[in-house]
């Protein structure tokens, strides 16, 4: 008889999360009632988001409750459904959990177009990451032909996207990213006009070198010190777009930008994007990046790891820097 | 023979400026070529940005270079002119330092109405200070009928304003003040809703008490720790309008606001207020103002003392909190 496996939160992390704030626990398969469908969850997406939800309290989502299964955006196969919308055997992605089957009501299942692209790419360029590029940069950024786009954390999918649409909208485009092999990746295939090497350059000499006029759109995943330069480097008018923050979320003390003053100074705003706003426009997104895919104009990055067991270790690349595109923990269903 | 005592900028200080900074020297009167004119200036402004034009750089303005007259925005009368524009006995203001006589262009010279209001109030209310509580509310904080204003740092001249500006367009007014005395002229006389006196109140418990639905408009002269529970505060859709930073501007190390990701969750944006960005409007907010004041809905403080001798120990009432109202330096000409 089947069982599901399922990764549970047993207690708080302080700093990175550790293998034993979690239990990978074994449990039976639960029967899904009118209106619910049961998955088989193939792909795990890992976002640095995750982080701040193992935390107590309520931002713009409440926290994952100790006891309760992990949250995560997943993606699987219908293998029972009760809701008129599904069927056996079809794709489909949701908040699904760190586990092996999910039963939730159909309500809240997306279908997946598998002939679009492959099922990692729906979790990646045409999920959530995806939408947060897009409508964070176009919404928020207000890219205008010939600006100056900085893309702090290029090398994740988040920023490597919003790089590339920041292209076809003709910004001249600058990444951060931690290694020459990202770098070239950033450079050679995606068509970053430029790519700063964090670990191992000066951050501020390069913006000065690469954004001589100032950058116009700031797009931010990082935080820390990394906005601090690009605040530096902001030219009048620009706008900063704050997206995440991944170097502040294990630090016991969350730094804010020292140099805030600058959007002052340079008459620049600053604004987020919480991707959830834009929801009822993603088929409009996901119809403008499906057809830049089929017209390589965009290229995307899957980094995908194996088994349930491996979480959190996995999650943790995304906080050290050693991810390389879209983070996925694949589930093995032996 | 008249002379002129000017205080100049001797070394750049750190931390407060201290009376060693400066140099109190004797000087021969300029005699005005064409096109300038002679100035007896009689009351000079004190403002935070002061501080910021004592450090070496430029940002939204350079620095006052060492040995140079201490840079301020001054009011007096026409001694000699060589301008067109004006002529013997006409009050004027302009930058036109800390000294007790200014020959400069007459282009650089507004002409003041003294039937209007005080000298002192178009240094004040109808003077930059005015201006800039004027423009970066109604054009950065755009406050709406109903709406939340949070004003940090109301017991100076442009906290005070911004908040009765506020009040009159309609928006239940909480401000932040460092005394009994300050925080009953703004509820009594100002017609503030609430005031928090930030010394021996908690600010995120008022905030809660006071702002239960969040807070619409944040209006910041302070930074540090008083931002910090501003945006912990925010409303959804709320706008944050940086004007100054008082809290930092003696520190060695700029602290940034550590909940700054709260602008993401709250939707909320956040930009800044630099005068200068609205000159060629000054005569509306200044006859909408006069107006105010004329129907007495809007109510100002100066707070004035006497001597160039005593600046730098008078301006650093800013920074040590002890200023209420407009802080004005009297030149005596005996």
């Amino acid at each position: 008889m089947l069982r599901n496996s399922k990764i549970v939160l047993h207690s708080r992390p302080h700093g990175l999360p550790v293998r034993d704030n979690f239990s990978l626990v074994s449990d039976g398969i639960p029967i899904p009632m009118e209106g619910q469908v049961l998955v088989r969850i193939d792909l795990i997406s890992l976002d640095p988001a995750m982080r701040g939800w193992m935390n107590e309290g309520t931002t713009y989502i409440s926290g994952v409750g100790l006891g309760e299964v992990m949250r995560a955006f997943s993606a699987g196969q219908v293998v029972e459904s009760k809701h008129p919308a599904f069927k056996k055997g079809d794709w489909v992605s949701g908040l699904l959990g760190v586990q092996a089957y999910s039963c939730l009501s159909g309500d809240y299942l997306s279908p997946l177009d598998l002939s679009l692209v492959p099922l990692e790419e729906h979790l990646g360029v045409l999920g959530m990451p995806g939408m947060t590029a897009y409508f964070g940069l176009l919404e928020r950024g207000k890219p205008e032909q010939g600006n100056t786009l900085l893309v702090l954390g290029a090398s994740g999918i988040v920023g490597m996207t919003v790089g590339q649409i920041g292209r076809i909208m003709g910004c001249r485009v600058i990444g951060t990213a931690g290694s020459l092999e990202k770098g070239q990746f950033l450079k050679e295939i995606c068509g970053f006009d430029e790519v700063i090497l964090y670990k191992t350059e000066k951050m501020s000499e390069r913006l000065r070198e690469y954004c001589p006029g100032g950058v116009d759109i700031l797009f931010d995943n990082v935080g820390g010190s990394a906005l601090d330069s690009g605040l530096a480097a902001l030219a009048r008018g620009s706008r900063v777009v704050i997206c995440g923050a991944i170097s502040q979320y294990n630090e016991s003390s969350f730094s804010g930008p020292r140099n805030y003053m600058k959007i002052v100074t340079a008459r620049a705003t600053m604004s987020g994007i919480i991707v959830f706003d834009f929801q009822s426009r993603y088929p409009e997104a996901i119809s403008t990046i499906s057809q830049w895919l089929k017209e390589g104009k965009l290229i995307t990055r899957s980094d995908i790891y194996e088994g349930l067991e491996n979480f959190p270790g996995t999650l943790n690349k995304l906080f050290k820097g050693e991810n390389f595109g879209k983070l996925l923990l694949r589930v093995n269903h032996d």
